[in-house]
């Protein structure tokens, strides 16, 4: 089968035939139908330090991703040939603390699809029978893809309710402007966004912001004033942080409400400095670090916001095939697109 | 003033000129501008069991409402004469356990307005300063009045979270289409209602419910059948139980799912036997006692609701004079209406 | 070996010669050192409504164990020969929706030892890796036993925290002083026990109840009398009821406070009617339904609990031969014991 | 009266006559009967800058008391003159979101006792009626006056519960040392102590600390290595860091265990760095800033931990006349003691 591979250690991916996969005991094949385009693929692709000490190539990397179930292997289960499924891209240990009472997003041990073992920039993939996640066929695959990813922003958005709350969402990337479709489908009473370009804020607009503010143009305290005045003076009830900037991470502390919550979600690339008693003591918030996706309530919680109406086809804003890659990784670097999507 | 009193202790209520109410230290003089028809006042005018064990005549009743501030008592200062203002009902003690920890819905020595003092059928009412919700003009004073019996359902809805969830509402009447209101706007997955009569299951259907069963047409078992299918096998995430009714409250137990929770709101007339094994601990359910409204954070948050999108209209069936009092009261019995609202 | 087997569809238990089981697939082979009698097995022995709907002769009853690990079946990884070990009870199917979030004590298609599948009561046991617990040798192997039942009360006590609180404990059966024994040593600030024999009363003392109350000798006014007194009349920030009766029920809500929880543990033989209204709706409480262990958090949670000095030394009244096992159930249905532990 | 004032903007305290206070509408006339030094009579005491800009003299300080209440003003109705109370020090605005939405402790416009108004180093004090709290005359004066600061920890320590959990306390100043009795009582499974001195180590293992780890002598990762081994290579559920220094800081995020949490209530003197992703996000835990009291739910919690056998005596180390005042302060600065408390 085809498939895109970091083949040796410098910059880039190639598509290649690669033997194709076979499932064994508890394993599924998936053909892949749609597979987007993370952020990791993207420092993958450029190799950058963190790549260099994360990957070894050869790898077929991507880890987002749906697809149709081919062949069951031995003492497979749950799963049927015909399934539309999509994937949980974290492999879970299963034994440690963590997996043993509920909180397997934070397993000590687990492995990464396309990092870790081969991943889904592919016309194949063979998934252990459990990080299958058998999706309605009203989703259709370019969005069903995007469930993983998605993921993310419900748990970061839901880890403590909006319904009626008021909450500012840092950063408009595709983590960002899924946390705003979700805020929105959620009841949220306001909701205030931040971001540095115009492309994205548009996209912004789309899944429901109600107030954009451009931290390229506006100082951090015209914003901090902004989100003020559009708060009666009370600053917001949450904040969820998308983007690992430093500014819009002083921006959450600065901004949320005595009481209030902030979810942090996006990675700095560098230590931030912060004075902790007034951004977070004396204000008596809860910060909650989030990485991963519940397993498997966030799944099961991302199809129920589907059936209410959660709507996410803004944000795919680029469909390619699997053999124009390179587009993809071009427009990421742009900051030019939402998600990415290739068809294999 | 004109003012609708219980003026002896017998069926009905008259429309009567009373002095014109002053207020004291710490109270507030409101013109009321719209306020509705509870339950509560139905048991009164009918002057059941209920009412003549706990009201005592002469007493002008209502208890839901909004207006305009028209005159202040001395101490005064969170409310200027002209703000637009609904109030909380409740009256509590300031001073007991639960008052001291957050609690204050459930005080326990709370005096309720048109019970223990005078109401809101009136012209006018003086109010504590410390029970008025100041209220944007956005709302119509049709729907201000409403915030109170909103709030119930604001605070039996989301007791805990339903974005994402699906839920079964039990009973249709005001609350439950309130309840209906609420859980549609914050992202429920999929609400399905109960109720005997055809013209609120015609109303709750304008206030998003899903699926509609009746309870007078179909028996327990289909229900519960109807329920199991919608759901998968799986039950309901939440049950928000809005009647009172024994066969509603059964329905509940037994379709909310292992793990799921069930608020108890509506007020049964009769002692119910349960099988609490079934029903409630091999379930390993949370049940909830939901009375009344946070204070204040359920108001904060119906506020919020508005904000988010939430629209009441539809309970709203329909609006009388105050002089025509009567004509609301037989809408009640019918249980042909929704919320019945009089203009002093 | 030898083992207690329900051999025919009446009462009673026979000891006789088996074949040694063997370890299969992801099993493990188990030499019990200690394992005790449950409520569930005088059921069985019995031979009542209830076990002969429930229970297929023939079968080897018991699910309360600790022992030794024999022997590895292909593929387990997580113990070795010689681990000292105790078992969850329930093996859960690890897919239904309760399975994949965290919530598998209400997994809806569990089997449980000693009923569905052959017991503990006989020389070794053959067990899922996945259902065994590491145990400190610091345990004796009559308290490592117990961990199963006593993790019942130690979910049911502490699904909210209890340091600082006023709990009451009604019926100090095993469940009740396990549940004594975890409040004690968890902060409690009073405990007050009800039940209705000395024998226990005198246990629930040395289990650190505070104040007793006798069931049988007190009239329902004058037990809820005396319990508000205790409190200075606000009632008990928490109830763990453990006895099923619905006397002790009906204390539970009238005594617990308004904002108060209810944690539902003890099985009711019949139906219990309530006055929901008074019982719960007004009160605003949580009621908890509370069956099995959460998998695994109670279990590390009781593992921490030893370390705390939780001492459930007094509720071990007697320890038999297994060869005794009459006088063990002879005992359950006098009354005049605590748990009663057999040593194969 | 005798009382120790600040009396010009300038290091130290004076000891002067003023003039006896008189209670007016809504508040009460306590005699003093205990006082304790905190740490912000020490920075008032040293004229820090941070006194310089907050206080402004003169102004008699002090803000932890007991007392006996002397004389009532006009409408006081919750206590009586002779009640034995202590007092909230925060004198909250009663009007604010927060205030509004039992949050009180983080109100937006709350006053300070001893900074924004006259305090307790006095021989009596002025106090609202609202913040006073009766006491058990159980707890003798030098311990009832410690409420206040012994309530920072008790919120600190249960913002999420302890029972059966490990737990790391940064810091035993006069805060971890409360901590350290609170996380004892309430069944922490396992407590370890870090701090840099002799002294304050020795009062830790009086408080129930298991393991104490110093911080001036071992190595960062020397003491991470030490908890780590100590936990099985987990870390620890819960960190309470008590200490505000950049080394404990770093210390907690780095052996809390995945999907624990970590209070803050220690307050730094300098912005520090924090490697986000390392330390919270991939962490997944929750962060909770902890200042003041929930009003006044801690308060009730603490004389529950009272009852429940929390002693904190080890932690009195020092009782002075207020006249010798001076050498408390020199104490503090020493490090070698717990609290001091002053008997006017």
């Amino acid at each position: 089968m085809r498939a895109l591979v970091k083949a040796a250690a410098r910059p880039g991916l190639t598509l290649q035939q690669v033997p194709d996969p076979r499932p064994g005991e508890g394993e599924v094949l998936v053909r892949v139908l749609a597979t987007s385009l993370c952020g990791t693929d993207a420092h993958i692709y450029r190799w950058d330090d963190w790549a260099q000490s994360r990957v070894h190539p050869p790898r077929i990397i991507g880890h987002e991703l749906c697809g149709e179930v081919m062949e069951l292997g031995p003492g497979v289960t749950t799963v049927s040939v015909g399934d539309y499924v999509a994937a949980e891209s974290h492999l879970t240990c299963g034994i440690c603390f963590q997996c043993r009472t509920g909180q397997a997003h934070v397993c000590r041990q687990y492995r990464i699809l396309g990092i870790d073992l081969d991943g889904s920039f592919a016309e194949s993939i063979v998934l252990p029978e459990r990080v299958l996640w058998r999706t309605s066929r009203n989703v259709p695959p370019e969005l069903a893809c995007l469930q993983e990813p998605l993921g993310n922003a419900v748990y970061a958005a839901l880890v403590e309710e909006l319904a009626g709350r008021s909450v500012l969402i840092t950063g408009c990337g595709p983590s960002g402007l899924f946390a705003a479709g979700v805020a929105r489908v959620s009841g949220a009473a306001m909701i205030i966004g931040t971001d540095v370009g115009e492309y994205r804020m548009g996209l912004a607009k789309r899944m429901g912001v109600d107030h954009l503010l451009n931290a390229k143009q506006d100082s951090p305290e015209s914003m901090a004033g902004a989100i003020r005045d559009l708060t009666h003076g009370e600053g917001v009830d949450a904040v969820l942080e998308m983007s690992g900037a430093p500014g819009a991470l002083h921006l959450a502390f600065q901004t949320v409400k005595n009481g209030g919550r902030v979810s942090l979600f996006g990675i700095p690339t560098e230590p931030v400095s912060f004075d902790l008693t007034n951004e977070i003591i004396f204000k008596g918030i809860r910060v909650y670090g989030v990485t991963g996706r519940r397993l498997f309530d966030t799944w099961y919680r991302t199809a129920g916001l589907f059936k209410a109406g959660l709507d996410i086809r803004p944000v795919v804003t680029h469909t390619f095939r699997l053999e124009d890659f390179a587009k993809g990784f071009e427009l990421i670097e742009s900051g030019q697109c939402g998600k990415v999507v290739l068809i294999p």
